[in-house]
């Protein structure tokens, strides 16, 4: 695989958001004293990201971080998960769980074997601020932020995907986007990039529906970020 | 020192762009079995540094990649060195010494150091390329690369140092600018970044007369990045 940069989705293919925020969940409750129902909290909240990412893209609002469409869901979902009435600086700590979470149990090995022969970097969603405290954190062996942020727009636009390899100086077909979300894939593949796609078939919960597998030839199927370096002969 | 991040000037405060080129100019020497002034090539070089940053800072030229305005200004002086009429390909090559740079022997074990308590990025005129290549072939430590591309714009332009502090969700008093230039610890202080200068007083070769000391009461003067370490207590 001639490539010499791999790109990484992040929320659901690098980390686990969902399993992190119910487990963060469980503090909160204890701290606050009240029954605080993560799962439902973490569904909610995730539901409402592609239709906040929408009006940015739609353009009906100018470009916002990812942290501040994300407080605004909190504040809109919160009361209907036992978060009714909880203090500024609390919520604040609740919404940065985002910057907290857990990686899948393969992704740090993966992509430390990955990053002996390429150029590793994040493309998210997430900003530039929210993905460097989250490699910080747990060890995420990143050569460099890369971030919808930098674009001022938010994945599937083209902007996004161009903008990386540009920043990168090769030719989008000299960078893999990895991903576990088809969708994502398709927006890069048709761009140039090469694509991989990883299986989470956990991310959305034990009943998820989507993205169980890859709908299209991508470049590559795999389950997880040891088999991705395995594939690369890393 | 209340600050979580530190930002770095590269070029002279990290790495020595003047010694790497002079080294690596008796390889080309060997390899193209001809005479190239290594020494004259980097003073020329870097002399031609500034000028070409203004034309962009001026808003007389759109802006351009380092790489583009180093390999301009290598088209013009390279005659002048012993280069004259060398191939395309081996004029990328030698335009791309700036990606090669060799670090300072303090710069890992310091960065490494301080890499345990604070935010660490680059904030160099560099291209967002340059510095990632650079840093993975000598494992300068950052969590994220930052550099003037990333706004369009050339240090000491302020929109650099806000866009940096922006991207990492601070203010501009937690993050401390970094570097062995006095003119760049100016434009940082006054848009309320802490400082600190870094001595480096062969940068320029053993007959350097600029930059030889702080010229204004900088949060830290130190004599290289173990120092800086020492001094924030890492």
């Amino acid at each position: 695989m001639d490539v010499d940069a791999l790109v990484f989705d992040v929320f659901g293919t690098c980390v686990d958001w969902r399993g992190t925020i119910i487990r963060e969940a469980e503090g909160w409750s204890r701290k606050l004293a009240r029954k605080i129902d993560g799962t439902g909290l973490a569904d909610a909240w995730r539901a409402s990201y592609q239709p906040s990412l929408e009006e940015v893209r739609a353009g009906r609002r100018p470009f916002a971080a990812l942290d501040v469409l994300h407080r605004e869901t909190l504040d809109k979902i919160a009361p209907r998960f036992g978060l009714a009435g909880v203090d500024e600086a609390t919520l604040d700590g609740i919404n940065r769980v985002w910057h907290r979470l857990d990686p899948w149990p393969d992704t740090v090995p993966g992509l430390r074997r990955l990053r002996a022969r390429f150029l590793l970097a994040p493309l998210s969603n997430g900003g530039v601020a929210l993905l460097t405290r989250m490699a910080k954190r747990v060890g995420l062996p990143w050569d460099l932020i890369l971030s919808s942020e930098l674009f001022e727009g938010y994945k599937p636009e083209p902007k996004v995907y161009l903008g990386a390899a540009r920043l990168l100086d090769l030719p989008p077909a000299r960078v893999m986007m990895v991903a576990a979300h088809n969708g994502d894939l398709a927006a890069a593949s048709a761009l140039g990039l090469k694509t991989a796609f990883v299986r989470r078939p956990t991310e959305y919960g034990p009943a998820q529906t989507t993205d169980l597998a890859p709908n299209a030839a991508w470049d590559l199927a795999v389950d997880g970020m040891e088999a991705l370096a395995e594939a690369l002969g890393c």
